[in-house]
């Protein structure tokens, strides 16, 4: 089952719903709830999403709200493809690497990322797996790990590596505002496995299998969940495989008019354009 | 004018309230508002606590929660006190360092720090001045940040250092459940300068002028609403001056029982107990 965020215009100005994407690609809305995130407070938010029937919604990709537009936690997970720190000639960590991205940041599948003039130096993608919570987790164990997650979806964990290198702390360049594409939809039954694949304006910039991980999403679960709690809608954004425009050589920035798109196989994809607004 | 967040138990249940603490230390309910986050989402927050009459509220202290239970947003700032910083023999920085602590991690004024045995190495204090976001703040400049500041609080950013340097980044040690003391309350007149004063049992361990900030509340209102926007609620804690458990000779780490007070002068204190929980 995949579960969107679906913009509408109603009498009383713009708003948004959960919705059921189905087979054919239509959607249907799922009443009573704004998004995926408050659907998944719902104990019973698959079941209810499963017999939803609140009307077909006409929508295109450029209706599709972030996935959950307000996750009360977005956990980025650092080096974590193993064939990536094989190659590097690092060592395989012993616990993941943690870091923060705040709500703000995020976009739509199909939205530009939108960067004022004065943050957009040393612009970078990062394809990424997100993992999204569908229950109330704590001290939970890898192997019950499954239990506690709703499903799948898609982000570029978008970067600015001035900001994110310049203390010794990440969190500056991994969040700015209206950069980071996130959807197109939570999947619930599709499995880690399938190839990730990002492009900018066409060439391929990385390609990875996405159980290539040191870290799985069940041991991100016990991990993170033994620090706190992990809430419905919470996202875990798995990491990045090697090909970011930092690493290469020369270094590939994005600049106004770049156009990243990220796929997972039999997941779907994300695909925004950079906007880098003048400021005066 | 002080503003705080009240326990009470009702007919329905647990919950809580927004109040003014009066000169006299009583509390006047703000009615319609569940906590001081929920108030100053209000635009005219101000007006509205400074002239309720909900009624006296019987409290104590242990009836203080979290001055903002849940706020969007918890900016932890590294190395910001200049004296410290000088004495280390560190270069001054330019930019700020930030990193992020989740709501989970808040405690009242006077709960415990309630740490499962597993998390319990290396526990350590760091007391600091907390502002708090009164207005929505988009690349707000430093001369105009004063006007989206609603005050000031105390907050303890507890502590574990050994998961703080395991990896790079430090959130996993800086956001265990249930440590960090916040409040007492909100005071919207108190402006930096007095000192702040951390002991553990009796002892004083931090003794230092809260405007020996490198980067400003203002500063840092500017410098990160320039990243992504503040909202009403929001917290910036500013850094923690010298003496801390970790840097001490030898090492003064937290066990069961260690009772941290942070007090700043003219705006109150926090004083919680360190409790450690068997686990099986």
């Amino acid at each position: 089952m995949r579960l969107a965020t679906i913009r509408m215009s109603t009498a009383n100005g713009d708003t948004t719903t959960a919705a059921r994407i189905d087979g054919d690609g239509t959607a249907t809305a799922i009443k009573g709830y704004a998004d995926v995130g408050a659907l998944l407070h719902e104990p019973e938010w698959a079941r209810i999403a499963a017999h939803a029937e609140g009307g077909r919604l006409d929508f295109t990709e450029h209706d599709l709200a972030p996935v959950i537009p307000r996750p009360g936690k977005i956990i980025c997970v650092g080096l974590n493809y193993a064939k990536h720190i094989d190659e590097m000639g690092h060592d395989r960590p012993d616990v993941p690497t943690l870091f923060i991205k705040y709500p703000e940041a995020l976009i739509g599948a199909r939205d530009d990322a939108e960067i004022p003039e004065f943050n957009s130096a040393t612009l970078d993608f990062e394809g990424e797996l997100a993992v999204v919570v569908g229950k109330h987790a704590r001290h939970v164990r890898e192997a019950d790990a499954e239990r506690y997650i709703a499903g799948y979806t898609v982000i570029n964990d978008y970067t600015q590596r001035h900001f994110q290198k310049r203390t010794q702390q990440w969190h500056q360049g991994k969040s700015l505002e209206k950069t980071a594409g996130f959807g197109p939809w939570l999947d619930t039954d599709w499995r880690p496995g399938p190839t990730l694949t990002t492009t900018v304006n066409g060439e391929v910039m990385q390609h990875a299998p996405t159980d290539d991980l040191v870290f799985s999403p069940a041991k991100l679960v016990e991990f993170i969940s033994h620090l706190y709690p992990l809430a419905p809608g919470d996202v875990i954004a798995t990491g990045t495989p090697d090909g970011v425009g930092h690493a290469r050589d020369p270094r590939r920035y994005l600049a106004d008019g770049d156009t990243v798109r990220v796929e997972i196989e039999g997941l779907g994809h994300i695909q925004n354009t950079t906007r880098v607004l003048p400021t005066s």
